[in-house]
C-alpha cells in the first residue's frame, strides 16, 4: 500500500524574519512498510508543533551554535515535535496503531527511528491528543523543568512571565499560582492579556506593546520587585526586568524570541546589576530534564482531568497552512500554543 | 590622650572615572577613649584596602541599587575594608592591642561598633598582617566562595579569569590550578601577564589591551571552549566569553569593573546564546558567604605557610597617597592587590 506524502521544505537559509516564501511543498510517494531488520517506524503525523526554537535551525549553520541546534537543510523537509500514529513498525516497543510524540518531519508520513528522549509512547488518551504537542510534550516539560528545577520557587515569591500566553508561559503561570506565588504575565494583545487574567489565573497582566516604559510597567506590577523571571523574550524586556529584580532573584532563560530574527541583537545594558543583586540567570532547555518526563505526567495529568490546569491552543488546519502558522509565531499571531493539525486521526 | 586624625573625604558625588580631585583631606582630634557603656572600639588603622566595589558608593544614590550599596556622603570620610589595632575597647570581645579587620573609615583612627560579618578578630599573626586586607580578607573570601560555591568546578575543566592579577583573580587562578583545571588569565600589561604565568602558575595568559579581537584570543587559548568564567570586568569581554563558553558553562559574576565609570554601559549582545548553551550566570558577593570564613582560614593559612599559595600586593605609603591609589585601580595601575599602609604598627 502507498500514499502521497506532502512535505514542507526549507527553500534556503533564512535571514531576518522567516516568511512563507522561505518554504515550499514537495510531494513524494510513501510505501507502507519499513526496511526489514531495521528499528524504523512508519508514522502518520497528526499534529505538528510550531516552536520558536525552530528559527535557530533555519539560519546558516554557525560554528558557535551548530553543535547545539542542528540546522535544517535547504531542499529538505524541516522537522520538529509532533504527535503521530504508527502505521508500520520494525521497532520492538511500537506496534501498529500506537500513538507517540517526538521529533518527526513536517510531512504527512515520516519514517523515524525511535530514540530515548526524542520519542515518547503516548499512554494516556483520555486527554486531548493535541496536548502531546504542547502541554504534555516539549513545551509542557519545559515549563515544568524550568519552573521547578531552574527557578527555585518558594511560596509567596513574585513571578513574572513574558510571552505568558504562549505554549510554555501559560503553564508556568498556572504552576506558579499553584505554588502560592504572585504571578504577572505580559503578552502582545488585549485578547492575550485577558486570557492570562481570566483563563489562567494570573494575578495581573499587561500588554507590552502598549507600555512605552517597560521598567515602569514592571515597577507598577511589582512595587517590591521580582523574585523570579521566566524569560521567553529577551532584549529590552530583559533589561527592564534586571532593573526590577529583587536581591537573590532568579531568571530562567527559556528563550529570547524577540532576538531570533534580528541581524544585530539588542544589547543588554544593566547586567552589572546582577552582582550587587546576586541574581542568577540560568539558560536551560528541556532536553536535560526528560528523565523527569514520567514524573511530570504523574503530576500534571490528574490536574488536567480535574480541570485545574487548562491549556489554550491555536490550531492551523492542514499541512498547507503549516508555513504560515510557523511564520506567524514570530509576529505573535498565535493565541496560545500554535499547532498544525495534519490529520485528525 | 589624644591624636590628630587625618581623614579622606569625598568632596561630591562622582560622575565617570573618579579623580584624585574628588577627594580631600580633613584633620580632627581623636580622644583615646570610647563612650562609657557602649560597645564601641577605638582602632588605629594600619592598612586600608582599595576595592573596585567602592566606586558604586561614590555615585549619587540610585533607587535601583541604593539598598544594596550604601553611598558615601559628600563631606564625610569614605569607608572600606581595613586592618586595625585596638586602642581602647568597650566591647567584650576586643581588648587593647587586639588586631581586627573589617569596615573602617578612611582615616588614621576610627571608632567602630564591631558587627558580625563586618569585623573579624585576627587570630593568625605568623602571616603578613596586610593579607587581612586582601588574601585573608574580603577579596580572598570572594575568590574562595566564588570559585568553590558559585563556579561548581570539576577537575579537568577549563577556567578563564579576567583581571586575573588583581586582588581576587590571583587567588582564583591558584585555587583552580590546585583543583586540576586548565587556567587562563587576562590582564592589562606585560608585567601582569608575566606574573600570571611565572608567579601564580596560570597555564596561559594574555594582555587584553593587545588583542584586537577578544573572542579570537579566547578561541586561541581555549580551542575547546570555556567551562568556567570568573567575571571581574564585564562589557566586551563578557560578550566574547559567551561566544566561547561550552555547554553547561558557568559564569561567576564577581564584578564588572570596566562598566563602573561609564555613563552609558556597554551592551551585551550575545546573551541569547545562554539558552542553547545552558549557561548559568550567577551574580554573587562574599557577604553571603562569611559564615564560611573560619573554614576558609583553615583551608588557606596552611597553604600560605607552606608557600603553596602566594599573593602579590601593591602597597601605597601613607594615608595621603590613598586617593591616588584608589583612583589608580580604575586605570589598572595596581600590580596585584592595592593597599594603603596608614601606619606600619
Amino acid at each position: 500500500m502507498t500514499a502521497t506524502n506532502k512535505q514542507v521544505i526549507l527553500k534556503d537559509y533564512v535571514n531576518g524574519f522567516p516568511k512563507e516564501s522561505n518554504f515550499d511543498f514537495k510531494t513524494n510517494i510513501v510505501e507502507f512498510k519499513v526496511p526489514g531488520g531495521s528499528n524504523s517506524v512508519l508514522v502518520k503525523n497528526l499534529y505538528l508543533s510550531c516552536d520558536p526554537y525552530m528559527r535557530m535551525r533555519m539560519g546558516k549553520p554557525d560554528p558557535s551554535t551548530a553543535a547545539l541546534a542542528q540546522a535544517y537543510a535547504p531542499g529538505q523537509p524541516i522537522f520538529g515535535y509532533g504527535v503521530s500514529r504508527v502505521i508500520e513498525s520494525g521497532h520492538p516497543d511500537y506496534k501498529k496503531g500506537d500513538l507517540l510524540w517526538g521529533i518527526v518531519g513536517w510531512e504527512e508520513y515520516s519514517v523515524i527511528t525511535p530514540m530515548t528522549h526524542m520519542h515518547f509512547k503516548i499512554q494516556h488518551t483520555d486527554v486531548p491528543l493535541s496536548y502531546y504537542a504542547g502541554l504534555l510534550g516539549m513545551p509542557g516539560m519545559t515549563a515544568y523543568a524550568g519552573f521547578y528545577e531552574v527557578c527555585s520557587p518558594k511560596k509567596g515569591e513574585t513571578v513574572y512571565v513574558s510571552a505568558a500566553s504562549g505554549a510554555v508561559g501559560q503553564l508556568v503561570g498556572q504552576l506558579a499560582k499553584m505554588m502560592g506565588c504572585y504571578v504577572v504575565g505580559s503578552a502582545g494583545s488585549k485578547e492575550k492579556v485577558d486570557l492570562l487574567k481570566t483563563k489562567f489565573g494570573f494575578d495581573d497582566a499587561f500588554n507590552y506593546k502598549e507600555e512605552p516604559d517597560l521598567s515602569a510597567a514592571l515597577k507598577r506590577c511589582f512595587p517590591e520587585g521580582i523574585d523570579i523571571y521566566f524569560e521567553n523574550v529577551g532584549g529590552k524586556m530583559l533589561d527592564a526586568v534586571i532593573l526590577n529584580m529583587r536581591p537573590h532573584g532568579r531568571i530562567a532563560a527559556c528563550g529570547m524570541i524577540s532576538q531570533y530574527n534580528l541581524k544585530n541583537p539588542e544589547g543588554i545594558y544593566g547586567l552589572s546589576l546582577i552582582t550587587y543583586k546576586r541574581i542568577r540567570i540560568q539558560g536551560f532547555n528541556c532536553f536535560d530534564y526528560f528523565d523527569k518526563y514520567s514524573e511530570f505526567l504523574e503530576f500534571v495529568v490528574p490536574y488536567i482531568r480535574e480541570g485545574k490546569i487548562t491549556y489554550v491552543e491555536d490550531v492551523a488546519d492542514g499541512i498547507e497552512s503549516a508555513p504560515a502558522a510557523l511564520v506567524g509565531l514570530f509576529h505573535g499571531k498565535n493565541v496560545g500554543k500554535q499547532l498544525v493539525v495534519v490529520s485528525p486521526s
